[in-house]
């Protein structure tokens, strides 16, 4: 019988192509900046692999898996280098697309925040080192990007969006759900927060504050 | 008899609220430097935590211990978010306080390079390699807090006063005492030549040289 | 009769001595930079052997050999040592010998490249996590130290020659050598690959595209 119905199994291969998806639209976002930067053709690629696999490496060093996903399965560096090359040799094109790559990023920044969020509960963390990988899981790679390019780190900026909320928020969901329902489920209902959240602080509802300093 | 002599344990107890004092400053100071930097809420939030968890993941991630000890004792990551959002809430009035987090800054700088030493020395590492591994442990949070707010690290411009000299410095000694103690008292005995060395060089007796440049 | 003939044991101890050599010259290219920015005694130590040793710190963690080896190795440490210390007592007269560095930095640059493809390839990762994790062991100690230098890394920009490009093409070659040859002989083809890339690009024959961005 349950070899008529393995939907796990096709939601998972479509987790991982959600996934891969991430991670290309994540090289777009670092080598797009490479090009603005004006690195060259290398610097590029580096930038865009370093970008999409950052958040990735984070998640398995803190989470003690050894060699990290990116390196294990090479699907993940193909995603990556094919952003990059995409970024290289489409740039300015690819920058009308900007709500497409902005779709796509929200689609890694939830991936992430939620795998990183399982992987944390696997290892047997507290609810704040759930919480914490997720986000930093999510974010990581950004935060890398605009280091090597010598800016702060974006995620850090956005008044006007909720983004490393979103990706706290998201590792949060699945830590709530987790106890109730399959960890696949969980994972499901992670990304899915993220994704709400960044659609509505979209919108302009939700706004954080920025603590006032006094004059002088 | 001895069920009424646990000094060590009693001790080792204050160690760990020393370091979560030293976790919180470490936090206040990252969080401070992100209320002024702009940052909205929960940057100020993610960067006071990388600034307190910095450290002592560096340690742990050099030294093989996996997850790292903010992962799996939450009361790091509780210490570290206390002093973010004190940071965040009080940000002006907390600015008067700069001599008391400057001490607390001192005391997270001393355990942590002591813990960095004494977990160095435990793993079986060469004398060079236990210095290094206690120095960085101990200035590995700000140099974290200082790139990601986009700063040159404080660390290496602190001419008037020594900082990670004295970091390195109590590692040495860490290393000098293990043989003839027990580990506890050697790692107090680095804890008290740090905050010495911080002591005496900010009445000014101390000063590392910098490399005069020639003309041109 | 072998005892007469250990060719490869020679041949690995002059790839050690050849390592050292990268590590010095990587320290001197940090501890320069840091005399530059003016950095105080400590600060030119830190970011000197934070340089020497990132590139390895990085493939040794990648490939979860822990603790890395310039932790397990002292003569890591010493040679980082040394090649900061030379750097801030002889600052402006190395300088001179800018091209002795080169050459060495070039050295340096091959043989990480070389040994992080091996480890990786060691430890069964596939053709591109190969590439990658050599291309990143030869370039990541730069990275680092043009990060707390605040600066963009220079092997992003440096258009007149291939350097990141040289280390990846090492790293390729040593995993295409890698099934006919023995791994040692594989490493070497990989070291005289970079340098010889090195040594063309000098020479200004190739030169790396940069994205041409439309006006506005």
């Amino acid at each position: 019988m349950h070899e008529l119905l393995p939907p796990p199994i096709t939601l998972q291969a479509g987790l991982h192509w959600l996934d891969l998806i991430g991670v290309l639209a994540f090289a777009l976002s670092g080598a797009l900046l490479a090009v603005r930067k004006r690195f060259d053709l290398f610097g590029v690629l580096v930038l865009g692999c370093v970008t999409a696999v950052g958040g990735g490496a984070i998640r398995d060093t803190l989470t003690g898996q050894t060699p990290p996903l990116f390196l294990r399965d090479e699907s993940y560096l193909y995603a990556a280098l094919l952003g990059s090359v995409l970024a290289f040799g489409f740039g300015e094109r690819l920058a009308r697309f900007e709500r497409a790559i902005s779709l796509f990023d929200s689609a890694g920044l939830a991936l992430f925040a939620a795998s990183g969020a399982l992987g944390a509960i696997n290892f047997g963390l507290g609810p704040l080192g759930v919480v914490f990988t997720g986000a930093i899981s999510g974010v990581g790679g950004g935060i890398i990007r605009d280091l090597i390019a010598n800016e702060v780190p974006e995620v850090m900026y956005r008044r006007d969006q909720l983004y490393a909320t979103a990706a706290a928020a998201g590792a949060l969901a699945v830590l709530l759900l987790y106890p109730h329902v399959t960890p696949f489920e969980a994972q499901v209902g992670g990304v899915l927060t993220v994704i709400a959240l960044r659609w509505i602080s979209r919108r302009g509802w939700v706004r954080l504050p920025v603590r006032r300093l006094p004059e002088g």
